[in-house]
């Protein structure tokens, strides 16, 4: 029999009522015959709420004793699970991370997963029960309770997913797949029935926020088919039908899927972009700019140093808006006095454009197609970046809608 | 170093400010030099708000999920006054029941504690950090989370101070002690300085609710001392001033307690009287009425049988009003069939009044002096039942406060 993972976030868990829905839901597979284990979030608003208590008490609050408490929310919802599924009839479990031995390191509020004992999960399975299991949490090595970050509810459930060797992981949420840009911004975008694992990490990172990255990461270190489905459709859609529902995140040399040139258009707002002008073209001086920035733990996105004139060159990388202030703080102290800049330019006022498809691997004019409907559109572009499978633009930021739209419509993603 | 427990219950850690001036009397007491163990309740109203949500879903609730979720109460508290400490310069740990291995039986939501292992605690303390346990709660040998019913955070308490060997166990609540009898009742009722543990524990059983009769129990069981006091008063009070108020549950061989005759005066409405009329008198009679009683879980508090008139007599003995009804179907059902009698009379119109005293067991004349006290009253006694520190009587409920305030006159309670 196989196991199947469900995931619930926290608007799916958001109400008693919707954990009714769940259950519903999950009772359904059970039925149907699979081993069902699933992976929850804290009720919508609930993780906020016990936040903003302990900030209540303590501005700057210890990461131990955060995670001991944004911990209790999944802990909540588990059980109300479980009490919603012996409503229905159906014998259910939960467990918290420490119970079902989800080890972490000790990084709290941001711990990575580093193994997880699949036995009793196992032996609840097997003894025919559906087995729940708080997302977002594990244990590290002293006993310590440990959150992954926000969002880790998905890391969570692929993780688990892999330790029990499951068929796929279900991520249920408000959406009912992934797109091939933001529908918001192109009412044309399709659904995509499926994409690969490489041009999901791409667009995960590049503002699709369907899917936490590290989740997919994951999945893809261990080949974890997962699918992105709705949980606002009827609960008691037929099993079939909602099992082939949504978008399923499968492998590249899936010979059933088909390689789209772009399968996805994603988009940015998030990000600043920084230049150091006119500073000496010399061995080490990308080191001594973004040394510095790494160190202060600064993530830089886009990088770009173009071809020197009379010794000098000018260098470029974006960070997020957030960090932008700290980013500059670092220069000015650490970097222009080293590597002598003339001028440090910055603006807020960009966007970020990505083209994702698998296709583009084996095709070379890609880059020449999206140069050409932006030229097109009169949209002028500052930075390129590219790698195998993605091709990135800064532009204007006033532009992005416009720059989404014709990149969509020239790669023949629109919806028929 | 001599370690102090202290243990706050959902009053004092009702809001972000009540926690503040709990970190800051801890803080306090661990400045004074004391290694400090703290336990903690759920911020009132927490608990009823976890119970509601989960009859919400279920009305009939699994006790093992209604344990995992009614346990984050405490697991939110424990968290919140590590990281209140913290903003005070003092460095906190917090624990829940499974992580300092509270050994718990599997019987969910009313679980009895089988052992502590103090060993983290040690020497977390010995690091020189203030540790803080989530009360109520604990894990059994399945590492299932367990709770130990309401009011449990007592029980936790005394338990943790017995396993760390604890000088003293400080129960903070509402009330600065225990009283000579309910001030509700009797204005001039006393503070008592000190009371004995059998005395308390005749006292919380009998109706007086400051402290949960199984933490007396077990700090009777291990000779720990408690004592009750205030967590209103001012926290910045010096320690040797507050580390003597309130009312120490000592040991009766204190050979610095006074012998009081009687100590304090219990009175409850919660009870409910049944009578067997003319039951045959012969042996086992008692047996075949409350062995069906017991069997159906229902307890039985006082019992009277008087002399037989014509091989007959009357049987009475009162339970929770609660349990009456269920009682009834009981005799109805299993034992009037059997034992013949010709009927079944209840009330629950009485009170019980007790008093209790350790002097008692070197004095005859108590009985005396009691029935004298409620014969000037005019106030008739249903029932009388004794032990050797106590005697309990029912009278009618609307004499009852009028017979706590003769009781309280008679014994020289009232204070001056």
């Amino acid at each position: 029999m196989a196991i199947i993972v469900h995931k619930y976030g926290g608007t799916s868990m958001g109400s008693p009522e919707r954990i009714k829905n769940v259950a519903r839901r999950v009772a359904k597979w059970h039925r149907a015959g699979h081993q069902m284990l699933v992976v929850v979030s804290a009720m919508s608003g609930e993780t906020n709420r016990l936040l903003a208590l302990a900030k209540e008490i303590s501005p700057n609050p210890s990461p131990r004793e955060l995670d001991v408490i944004a911990s209790t929310g999944e802990q909540v919802s588990m059980g109300l699970l479980a009490l919603a599924l012996h409503e229905l009839g159906v014998d259910a479990i939960s467990f918290n991370g420490s119970q079902v031995a989800v080890h972490t390191d000790s990084s709290h509020t941001k711990a990575r997963i580093e193994s997880i004992d699949g036995e009793r999960i196992h032996s609840e399975l097997d003894a025919g029960k559906v087995v729940i299991v708080a997302g977002f949490q594990g244990r590290d090595a002293d006993g310590n309770v440990t959150t992954l970050g926000r969002g880790g509810s998905d890391t969570s459930a692929v993780a688990l997913a892999v330790a029990v060797g499951a068929q796929e992981c279900l991520i249920f949420t408000d959406v009912d797949g992934v797109y091939t840009t933001d529908p918001r911004i192109e009412p044309r975008a399709a659904r995509l029935d499926a994409i690969s694992f490489e041009e999901m990490l791409e667009l995960a990172s590049l503002g699709s926020k369907v899917l936490q990255i590290r989740s997919v990461e994951f999945a893809g270190k261990y080949r974890m088919p997962m699918r992105v489905l709705s949980s606002l459709t009827d609960p008691d859609l037929p099993v079939e039908e909602e099992a082939v529902s949504g978008t399923l995140i499968s492998f590249e040399d899936d010979p059933n899927m088909e390689k789209a040139l772009v399968s996805g258009i994603a988009c940015t707002r998030d990000e600043a972009k920084i230049t150091l002008a006119q500073v000496p073209d010399t061995p080490g001086v990308a080191y001594k700019i973004l040394g510095p920035i790494a160190e202060a733990n600064i993530d830089v996105d886009m990088i770009v140093q173009n071809v020197s004139h009379a010794g000098t060159t000018d260098f470029t990388f974006t960070v997020a808006k957030g960090d932008l202030t700290r980013a500059l703080l670092v220069l000015e102290k650490d970097v222009v006095p080293v590597v002598k800049a003339k001028e440090v330019a910055t603006s807020t006022e960009i966007a970020k454009v990505s083209c994702v498809g698998i296709g583009m691997r084996t095709h070379a004019n890609v880059a020449a197609r999206i140069f050409n409907a932006l030229a097109k559109e009169g949209i002028n572009i500052q930075m390129i970046g590219t790698s195998e499978i993605k091709v990135s633009l800064v532009i204007e930021d006033k532009y992005m809608e416009l720059a989404v739209r014709a990149l969509h419509q020239a790669f023949g993603l629109n919806k028929e």
